[in-house]
């Protein structure tokens, strides 16, 4: 048996003002060029198909074009479960007809209990679902962090495990210790979001998707394939592509394979001169550049120049100021920072107070509204 | 055989600023009884499926249900085309898994000279189009009119017309003469948006979408449906329902079937005082009623008091003042005019001068471009 383990495609993704769709079609050619090579037996996509909950006509149609090649054309079974990005009515729509064709799109916790069969292997689908939405599935509001949400749900989907399969787990969510990039959107705020990897030692497997690095966590069955491309700058040293599971003589084996990008993320640091005068590293000019650079204070538009050479320059850091002056350190650091201690530091900033408990539940409250809007609105 | 026609769903239409939501959910649920009873061979819905092209979760969940129903749980084969309100895109969304189960949805003209074949009945399929995509697509750049459009269409689709056959036509269209209504966005400005009904000579049958009224023209093989609710107060003394398409002894016969919907549309005329006293003939309390009123100077939010009663008024009209001040009844004659004319007039009424034909003829380019932004952006 062979399964391949794809997640967080984010079709539609736009970074830095560009839109990907074209990098996104060209990295998906090659991953159905690989399925002919591989012949897997099932793929699993573990959420995060789409970028937004209102994806545009584009990428609704690369998804569907994505599909239809592998389902109704080459014949490969396919499970998908939606991911934070996702909207789970517009990712479900049409999923009965599409079963028939065994295309398994899960976005409900009810069908957690009810496994998808592929050969031997019974499929166990955990669609991404705040904790509030598994609170109330349960019926039970001491469910209040991911940890409980995802004990009790893996207790209600295991209670007919059948020993004699062998059992994975399709999951959207983040493990313990698992490496963070800029780009994956936080599941919550206020609360802890990430669980624990013990939790799911009763599945022989765990195909996870949300964290974009394929080496996210060190552990002999729980794996993130990782994204489909590099998402952010903080992701430029991370290779992307697909897993391979196998399963040979009861052992299962999971690999990472790398795809070649039409562009990669690269940052570029140096001095403006040099860069202009292309003296400086770079693996492909025409990739997508971050360039961080020292002296261009005598520039006046420094980007346009930049662009005439390297065309994909998306995002461009004046060095000079960053260990200058602290004002521009912030604007800076802010990147790395939660949307919660922002809010805090602009309020310290202005006040000279900080936040109050309740002032800091509140703002809580608000940012996970706006997380689940694409969910409930 | 018998084959189902209908048409003009309009799924998240709001009247008034009512959603018709809970209407139209309660009808198809007396549509899908009338199946039970019919047991037709096929059902034909000739377009506007939804009211807009980003039509709401629920709609989409409503037409999704509707069509689970019929065509998976009770195994009629389905067969829609878009009309100008849908999004071709969204429409067509998943539609090669749906084919197996004989659940065709044809938005592209290039399935136009390919029928789909019931039993021995072949039905083509005219999507709405512009008049601009028809002529795109045969790369004909001398079709500037629906009538051309069609005609060329009809010739393109019969080249190959099987004469053993019956031959039926599905499309989204005005046909010459038709009775039109308030709540049909027009197809084009500033072009003959209707087409001759000889046209259509080279089929046995044709099911139309479009125009609102059951029996818009008299034909003894040309057709509307109707819409499947009333959704202007100008069609408040229309039947509703849909058409049974019977062929027994190659003899085919069209006949109307009507659906009670849960509330009608009416309209109210008399004095104020009497509505408020319950003194008029009202069919139905609960039915979305439009008050023309005289005789209300005296109140102050006549509406409110209105709704106290009346709980599903939509529109009050003051009577008085339409046979009184020019302005008021400018106001009112506004509702029946076509966008282009209102522009005319409000220009005139500002400037004192009238639009020349250049100004004119720049006003339709813009609202064909608004009128075709569901499609193409």
């Amino acid at each position: 048996m062979k399964v391949i383990h794809t997640a967080d495609w984010h079709l539609g993704k736009i970074l830095n003002g560009k839109s990907l769709l074209e990098d996104q079609s060209y990295i998906l050619e090659s991953f159905i060029k690989a399925m002919v090579d591989e012949q897997p037996d099932v793929i699993v996509i573990a959420g995060d198909l789409y970028d937004t909950s209102y994806p545009n006509k584009e990428a609704i149609q690369l998804l569907e074009s994505t599909i239809n090649t592998l389902n109704l054309e080459m014949n490969m079974p396919l499970i998908m479960i939606n991911g934070n990005h996702d909207s789970k009515e517009r990712l479900n729509y049409g999923s009965k007809w599409f079963e028939k064709s065994q295309l398994y799109i899960r976005t409900s916790l009810e069908d957690m209990a009810s496994p998808v069969s592929i050969g031997n292997i019974d499929f166990y689908t955990l669609p991404f679902s705040t904790v509030n939405e598994t609170s109330y599935f349960f019926g039970d509001k001491m469910i209040e962090t991911h940890q409980q949400a995802l004990s009790k749900s893996i207790e209600y989907m295991t209670q007919h495990l059948d020993r004699d399969k062998t059992n994975m787990l399709v999951g959207h969510l983040t493990v313990q210790g698992g490496i963070r990039t800029e780009s994956e959107r936080p599941l919550t705020i206020g609360t802890v979001e990430s669980v624990e990897e013990s939790s799911f030692q009763r599945f022989d497997q765990v195909l996870l998707g949300h964290l974009h690095h394929p080496f996210s966590i060190n552990s002999n069955f729980v794996h993130y394939s990782g994204s489909l491309l590099q998402y952010s700058f903080s992701e430029s040293t991370q290779p992307k592509g697909y897993r391979v599971i196998e399963i040979i003589d009861n052992e299962i084996k999971s690999k990472f394979r790398p795809l070649t990008p039409l562009r990669q993320l690269e940052v570029v640091e140096g001095n403006y001169d040099d860069a202009i005068q292309e003296k400086l590293e770079i693996k492909d000019k025409y990739n997508y550049l971050h360039f961080k650079l020292k002296h261009m204070s005598h520039v006046s538009d420094p980007m346009m120049h930049l662009k005439q050479i390297y065309p994909n320059t998306l995002a461009l850091t004046n060095k000079t100021f960053e260990f200058n002056t602290p004002i521009h350190h912030e604007n800076i650091e802010i990147q790395k920072l939660d949307d919660e201690t922002i809010i805090n530091k602009f309020y310290e900033n202005i006040t000279n107070e900080t936040l109050t408990s309740v002032q800091n539940k509140k703002i809580g409250k608000v940012l996970n509204e706006l997380l689940e809007g694409g969910q409930t609105h």
